[in-house]
């Protein structure tokens, strides 16, 4: 059974340390796409749900040979209740089939048998189910022996964790930021349970599968928590909309150029809306939009 | 349109401040009822989550006049996909029906726009639909920005908020017990979080709507969080079969016998494993353990 992280560097050797983020919105979904699917964007929320999927899907379709990894949020299916559980399900289904690597944006975070629950939900190999995910985030609050029961599924299953550490909002500085008695910060304290749990298990590239998301707004904490995490990977979002800079994305690499993987949703997605696109929205401009990202974070890690 | 705080309040008063969780497992229903519902342990995913939504409706029908509030946890129905999804509108529709205050206790926590989509998708009023709810739980580990967008759709659909402040896991003191520069522990720093939050909006009863979790194993932080966060209610899981002690539990309500209300599920759900029942399993002994559960928490809260 190969490790997630190992698979994870394999696909981003074939192609780009880049994430396209699937965060459907059916306000930003253009008219035309809808009109073309027969749908529309005032119907019942089972149709609203299958608009979502229908564009998430063709997403997939755009850039499934461009990146090794797809990063569904799980917020906008959820919006939808049951029905757009199963258009995630479908989008899941959709992206393993073209052998990308599914990284599903849960953040959950519980207790004892309840992480259990979660883990085996989403990481489990067994029974087959269309919501089996190579790796899911979560949130480090409650603590090390919340983070405990999704480390043991994940390991047995040869999936992945990527766990908050630093992540890219200006209000996270409230809880991250402080320093705790022995002079570390707040994420760097659950920066070392991270790395603790992801030493027990390094794959063939000396990478764990439990890595840590460090927002690309983050500049002054990329660079150290690289330094403090030899082995970890790291989940970069804030790229693109959310104005994450290149120099800090570029601390996330190792000296190799390898540890990181960097999201972009929005920019990919609406590329007619976010990305600067003077291109008419569709599925041309979503290759467009992720072709460029993977480029110009390609030819960075490359010349950095 | 009246607030969760009074709501609760309200419903606390003609029963008692205790809640029922509902964490459906299948592994721990009894025989007798998958038999007389003609459903298998060992039967398709869908069938499983049918059995799990069948159990939470006769907990549900056992329970409802007894208690305020039931506290469905995601983790369990998430398990089972969509499918489990669709038990847990059915579960919430039925709870809803019989006037019970519903928290989801899903430990959301994200960003900016992911955050009001996560709120939106459990806590606004319209569009009408099956997992509407009265209340969700939150992690704070995000930080402020993270929690806002969840506070301004609570106040503005007259929704509650449980933010995880101190949980009832040991090893939760690796994040939450640290202090930082300022003298104070980080769940101290989370707890003014919510205050700030819950004060602007508070109801008749000088409750707000922006509550915390404190877990009932928490002997020292219980007391101390009460006297910090007047006017913020606290949901308090632990006790039973976590062993939350009842003076931890009396601390976390306010000097009229207010301000808490307590969580009970395995205890309820399955006495004939872990209430120490002896009647057989099935609707009765659960009804007679939410009525132990009940009179215990309410002559202690009366008596203290």
């Amino acid at each position: 059974m190969s490790s997630f992280a190992d698979r994870l560097m394999q696909a981003v050797d074939r192609t780009a340390p880049c994430v396209v983020g699937l965060d459907p919105v059916l306000e930003y979904i253009p008219d035309e796409f809808l009109r073309e699917c027969g749908l529309s964007r005032c119907g019942p929320l089972e149709e609203q749900a299958r608009a979502l999927e229908a564009y998430c899907l063709a997403t997939i379709e755009a850039v499934h040979d461009l990146v090794p990894a797809v990063k569904p949020q799980a917020a906008y299916f959820e919006r939808y209740g049951s029905f757009g559980m199963q258009a995630l399900e479908r989008c899941i289904e959709a992206a393993r089939a073209h052998e990308l690597q599914v990284i599903l944006d849960v953040k959950r975070g519980d207790i004892g048998s309840t992480s259990t629950a979660y883990a085996r939900a989403y990481l489990d190999r067994e029974p087959v189910r269309p919501w089996e995910v190579d790796c899911i985030t979560l949130t480090p609050y409650l603590g090390e022996d919340s983070l405990e029961p999704f480390v043991d599924v994940a390991h047995d299953n040869g999936k992945g964790l990527f766990v908050c550490v630093r992540t890219s909002n200006p209000g996270a500085d409230v809880v991250q930021l402080p320093r705790v008695e022995d002079g570390r910060h707040v994420f760097e304290v659950t920066a070392d349970l991270v790395k603790g749990f992801n030493d027990r298990q390094l794959g063939e590239r000396g990478y764990g599968s439990i890595g840590a998301v460090v927002g690309a707004t983050q500049a002054e904490a990329a660079g150290s928590l690289r330094k403090r995490l030899p082995g970890v990977l790291f989940l970069v979002p804030g790229w693109g909309a959310q104005g994450g800079k290149l120099a800090t994305v570029l601390a996330c690499f190792d000296e190799k150029g390898e540890g990181a993987v960097v999201n972009s949703a929005r920019a990919i997605m609406y590329p007619h809306r976010f990305g600067g696109s003077e291109a008419a929205p569709g599925r041309d401009a979503i290759r467009g939009a992720a072709q460029r990202f993977v480029d110009e974070v390609g030819a960075a890690v490359r010349n950095r």
